[in-house]
């Protein structure tokens, strides 16, 4: 089955509002493309949950700071494409071109990219969204957008939840799904769907990785072969990290040590490594409750992460 | 006909799904209750446009900071029933007692407000709901928010913002019906929904004035005789200006001087006159195109806000 490649907000929201009203529901899976099998992963997950899926592709400016990958985001639409065709079960691919369009005023996300400074006039970083647009809605989820990721990529939360909310007013599923992989996000995704009280199930998918350990990603592809192999020792790190704990080391200090001394030997450069709560994503000390180890790092110019729930048993 | 008094929101997007399957379409009215002429005009927008009208009581502490009246903000659940049963045509009045309840840890709005601190731990003022409340979500029309009544209510918009945004989910209203009194946070909405896509059509209702000229207000049944006359210089000056601006006064700096002095010279005290675009709200020097003279002033411990928009002709 080919899906339908639909490029503009109005015609979506009709097409949904057409599956609804025969009484079907409908799973959508936001994604940025270049799509791998972590992503295929989620759209089975949809598939389980719902009649009718849609997958969004779409290389969010909103939630890019200018100083970050924007313009070097892989894409491959052609191909992406090709993927859902050969797994089929895929109705809708939601491309929008009018997504931050409000009829005056509007630029290209090439221009918005070109033409911004790094920083507005209140020394504050802006997204590749800003100064040329428009737009001035954002959705803060004010105390998970702080910590991870948040601290080195600080407009990258609120980027991602307004994309989610007007993604979700426009497609209006039952059911959305989100891969654990962006463990901080999916959490984000959450608390705003809770909080805002959207009328959508968040599932949360969990992390594929390839056959060596590696989270996939779209941006593994800016690896290089030694990089690549460098980037094992995130996964490996990660993995020792389990097993420690469930061999009964329930102090954190000493886990994050080693899963940092890990991935610097191997020539990787920290961006954070932390052990938080699994729902408040607070550090905590001593493993009680459920943990994650969420890690960044960069190997050369590739920034990774990755994750590895710790329940108790 | 008496309205359907609904207390939960699973129980209203129930009754909202169930009304819309039947082809049928809902407005919504926000209010806080203690309803007058104004809020029944809206009423009126909305039985034109819809086939079915749900108004909203509900008096939202996300929208008070800790520092003002939401302990004294006028409430009278039964005489607005009796109003609105008067008026005939509301079908449903949602009055939710769990719109910030998420399952775990909920308190009371009575206890937040008296358990809250004035400020937060960096110094930023808070709402009514923080601190005792696992709400974290926080919508920002980042713009429009700032100036205006936001100068001297820094958490107002994006309380009003949030607890809008959560109507609109739980509700899924085809038209929404706000007061140009509040002439701000219509726009604020306005601009959330269009930069959001929520799936409503917003519509501003024109400021209901007493036959004296004031503007109704809840918040009038608090001024005594006395005050209550003295703050008839508010529109008194807000028609004058724009006498003037019609007979050719194009220059903002006079017409802005005439009303602060015509306010202060009844015992009014200014929080803010300014003349902004109709449309950004930003200050002007010269009346080119459509503005608004926004007033907000205090008569005694009342603070009240009045509008009038000046077309170009």
């Amino acid at each position: 089955m080919e899906p339908k490649i639909i490029k503009t907000k109005d015609e979506m929201r009709a097409w949904s509002r057409s599956i609804r009203s025969q009484g079907k529901t409908i799973g959508l899976v936001p994604t940025m493309g270049y799509l791998h099998h972590g992503h295929l992963s989620l759209i089975t997950q949809a598939q389980k949950h719902t009649h009718h899926v849609v997958v969004s592709i779409y290389v969010n400016p909103g939630q890019f700071a200018v100083t970050e990958d924007l313009s070097t985001y892989p894409t491959d639409f052609h191909g992406d494409i090709q993927k859902l065709k050969s797994i089929g079960g895929v109705d809708v691919v939601f491309n929008p071109h009018d997504l931050y369009d409000y009829g005056v005023n509007t630029t290209t996300t090439e221009d918005i990219n070109i033409n911004n400074n790094n920083n507005n006039n209140r020394g504050e970083t802006v997204s590749c969204l800003e100064g040329e647009t428009r737009h001035e809605t954002w959705v803060r989820v004010e105390g998970l957008e702080k910590g991870l990721c948040g601290k080195s990529r600080p407009v990258f939360f609120r980027g991602v939840a307004t994309v989610v909310a007007k993604l979700l007013n426009i497609v209006e599923p039952d059911v959305a799904v989100f891969g654990k992989k962006d463990y901080q996000q999916w959490r984000v995704i959450q608390r705003m769907v809770r909080d805002l009280d959207f009328a959508v199930k968040v599932i949360g998918s969990e992390l594929t990785r390839e056959e060596d350990g590696l989270a996939m990603s779209s941006r593994n592809v800016h690896l290089s072969p030694q990089e690549r192999d460098q980037a094992l020792s995130i996964s490996r790190a990660l993995f020792e990290a389990k097993s420690a704990a469930n061999k009964g080391e329930k102090i954190v200090g000493g886990l994050r040590r080693s899963v940092i001394e890990s991935i610097e030997a191997a020539g990787g450069k920290i961006d954070y490594v932390e052990i938080v709560d699994q729902e408040s994503l607070e550090a905590v000390e001593e493993i009680k409750n459920g943990v994650v180890v969420c890690v960044a790092a960069w190997f050369g110019k590739v920034r990774l992460i990755d994750n590895m729930e710790i329940d108790v048993l």
